[in-house]
Formats: structure tokens, C-alpha cells, sequence
């Protein structure tokens, strides 16, 4: 037992007015001080983006003296770094990114702004995870995600994850959740992408679409089949983006 | 030997009117058919993100006859998504991306633009590539970067990479280049991020600033090493980051 109470940063990508990210603080309240550096708005797909070009401002929300929240006008990665160079002066015990109002399993990990979060988490050693819940549902009830938060919380504040490892989470939309399992990103890509518009200037334009393809979906250890079948999906993923395995193969590509 | 011109889709995150790129477009001008879709200014730091919150234009620039080039107001990854949806019809033989102006070896590979549109190209199983030349230089000579850019090129039109690898390619700006290492990332983190700045209004910005903390300064297989040793590193890189070597922690973790 810590003879202090463990200090929390929670953030996500949806920005401060989500529902997602309300949910999270309400359901792990009792558990550490807690403080919530989220986006002004919404975003989605953001990845690990970093804001270079232009000077961020940070705002502060609200404090009751337990919950402390402030906003930016950067990325969820933004967020996690202006939190612990300017506010919070140091590491959090924890970096919890969420609860995401849709799914990010499979390849949307690399797009997600949540998981930009909890990977900027591991590149300092602080102990992260993204959570999200795996529906459309624009007001969903996010109760059936407590119990996962809770126990992850709870584990992540008494065991350390290896090194440069987070967790992206992921959670069905369902009451009776079977159970969860360790798994890995499921392979895909997405299709059919663009919607083309023409404005009343007639000049086109596009809006992002498409449709996720998955190229393994009876592949049974993949975070994409768990959600489909009714258990939390754990993927274990890295801000270490070497491809140890590839090392034969580019080898001989350079004739090394 | 292929009885049709490959074709080779080029962008960057430093914007069309980089020099990188166009130096990048006349080192393999002889090696394919060229398409160049790239962000109509800087997009550094931009990551795999993904403009889902506003449409995109997507605009021509030139064509003569042998490179087209076109120009949008998204990311790296929007460029890579457009250029297949909308305007090749299909996938490219091979994708690069840069010349980046500086290095992008480290951690630098989960911020990076340049490395967003690689990965995109891994995504989808097409050969990709991200170039950067590592220098703070505002205007550099890319010359020494002529013979590695030519050489990925050819064997990459040759042979594939395994599904969800792409490479990150760092050149030392050096005339004596002493060869090309096959590395990994170097571990590592940002310091000291964040300039704070008081407005005329009286209110406080931050600019994005901070220095790189090598945390294995003397490990010799890392992409950090070889470039400050005078080689090429070249990581291979992957869009999956599934932490495979972290399921015996995560499952504990859980109690499974």
C-alpha cells in the first residue's frame, strides 16, 4: 500500500465535453487524485501527432480538490506534455486515455488519437492504457466498461508494464461481457475511403469514409475477434516500432 | 524485369515546397512513372493522423507528362489515401516519402510525418519508405543522399518487404558515408518540452521545444549510433505494434 493517493492523468481524443472521458473520471474517482488534461474539441484520428507549427494554450476548467480540468487546443500526445512539464511538474503514477466513443482495435490503433496518448505514456515509463467502447452509439451508457477500468486501473498501479509497452483496450457494447483476453492487433486495412462532394462553387471535395477490411476474421487471437465475440480486447503494443523479424529479410534487400 | 514502367507515388510532410522532396523526385526521375501528392505546406510532427473532422481538396499541380504532381491541405497519411483513392485508381509500385528536413531516427519515428505516409503505405502491402537527411541545415544539399535513395529504390521495386514493414531511412549529412546499418530504434525521450511565452493580451502560450534524451547512448545497433557514427540507419519499421514479447506481463497483469 502507497501512503499516498497514486496521481492519475486521464485525456482522451473525443476533447473535455465528451461523455467518454466524464465516465472514466466518475468510475475511478476513489482511486487516486486525478487530473484531466483533454482536447477543446474533437480529435479523432490525430494518431501521435504533435503540434510544431503553431504555440499551444492550456486552460484550466475546473478543481474541486480531488479532480483538476484543464483544456488545450492540441492533440491528445499534446495534452499528456503540457500535463507533465506544466502542470503536474513530473510523472503521473498512471496515464489512463478514454473511454473513446468507438472502437480502435485492429489498425485503428495507429490512427487513434486515444492510443496517441497512452503510447506518448510509454515512451516515459509511466504506466498507460487507452480505453474505448466498441459502438456507433453517438450517448451510449458507458457502465459496462467500469469494471475493466477499474481492474486495470487497480493493476496498473501495483505492477509496472515493461518497457515502452501501453495497452490499447477495447470493450463491447454488451452487458454480459464473457470475459477478457491478451491479444493481438487483428490485420486490415480500410477500403473504399473517400466520399467526393462538390461545393456550390462547383469545386470538389472529399469527406474520409470507407469501411474497415479484415484480412484474418476467423483468426481467433486478435483483438477484433474478441469484441466481435463478447470479451474485452488487451492488446499489449509498443512505441517501439522496430520490426525485429524483418531484420533477414531487409538484410538481404541491401545485401548486407 | 518488368515490361512497363513502375509507378512510384511520392509525398512528405514538409510540404510541396520543400526542397527534399523535389530532390527526391529527380534522384529516381528515370526509375518510374512519378506521381507526387503532397500537403500544400509543413505538416512536421503530424504522425498517421487522419483528417476525419473537415473534407479535404485535392488539387493539380503540374503534370509533364512524366510527374504529376499534386497538393492537398491534409496530413501525409490523407496524401497516401488520396493519391490511391482518387487518383491512381489503385496501388503504387512503391512508396516514398521525404526527403525530411532532419532526422527522424529515435522516438522521432512515432512523431514523424514523413514516417506516416511509410506506414500507411505497410498498411496496404505496399513497399514504402520514409528518406530523412539529418540536419539542422535550413537549406541543405541532398546530394549525399542520392546514392541510398537510388539503391532503396531499385531493391524495392525488386523484392517486398514483409506484410507491415516499411523502412525508416536516416542519412547522415556527410559526403564520406561509411556504409548502411540495419538497426533498431534507439530508446529514448523528449526533455525540457515546452517554451512558455506571455501573449500581448497577457495571457500565456506554449511553444513546442525540448531536447532528446538518448537513453542508450553507447548501444551500437541503434538507428541514433549508426547515424552519429557516419552510416545510413535503416529500421525496419512496422505498422503492427502488437508488443508480442509483453503477453507473459500482460497476462499476470490480468491474473490469466
Amino acid at each position: 500500500m502507497k501512503d499516498k493517493q497514486p496521481l492519475i492523468l486521464v485525456t482522451n481524443d473525443d476533447g473535455i465535453d465528451a461523455g467518454g472521458i466524464h465516465a472514466l473520471v466518475e468510475m475511478i474517482s476513489d482511486m487516486g487524485r486525478i487530473v484531466v488534461v483533454a482536447p477543446d474539441g474533437p480529435r479523432s484520428g490525430q494518431s501521435c501527432a504533435l503540434t510544431v507549427s503553431r504555440p499551444l494554450r492550456l486552460t484550466p476548467v475546473a478543481d474541486d480538490g480531488h479532480v483538476a480540468y484543464y483544456k488545450t487546443d492540441g492533440t491528445p500526445v499534446d495534452c499528456v506534455k503540457l500535463a507533465i512539464n506544466e502542470i503536474l511538474g513530473g510523472h503521473p503514477d498512471l496515464i489512463l486515455s478514454g473511454i473513446n466513443h468507438g472502437s480502435n482495435t485492429a489498425i485503428s490503433t495507429i490512427y487513434s488519437g486515444t492510443m496517441g496518448a497512452a503510447y506518448e505514456g510509454s515512451v516515459i515509463g509511466v504506466p498507460s492504457a487507452g480505453f474505448s467502447l466498441c459502438t456507433h452509439d453517438v450517448s451510449p451508457d458507458f457502465g459496462c466498461c467500469r469494471e475493466m477500468v477499474r481492474r486495470t486501473t487497480n493493476a496498473l498501479l501495483e505492477k509496472p508494464l515493461p518497457y515502452s509497452v501501453c495497452l490499447n483496450i477495447n470493450i463491447p457494447y454488451e452487458c454480459d461481457i464473457k470475459g477478457v483476453r491478451i491479444c493481438r492487433q487483428a490485420l486490415g486495412y480500410w477500403t473504399e475511403e473517400y466520399e467526393k462532394r462538390i461545393d456550390p462553387r462547383g469545386q470538389s471535395y472529399y469527406w474520409v469514409t470507407g469501411r474497415f477490411v479484415n484480412t484474418e476474421p476467423d483468426a481467433d487471437d486478435t483483438d477484433s475477434w474478441a469484441v466481435a465475440n463478447g470479451y474485452v480486447a488487451v492488446v499489449p503494443t509498443s512505441c517501439d516500432r522496430t520490426a525485429v523479424d524483418a531484420f533477414p529479410a531487409v538484410k538481404r534487400l541491401f545485401s548486407l
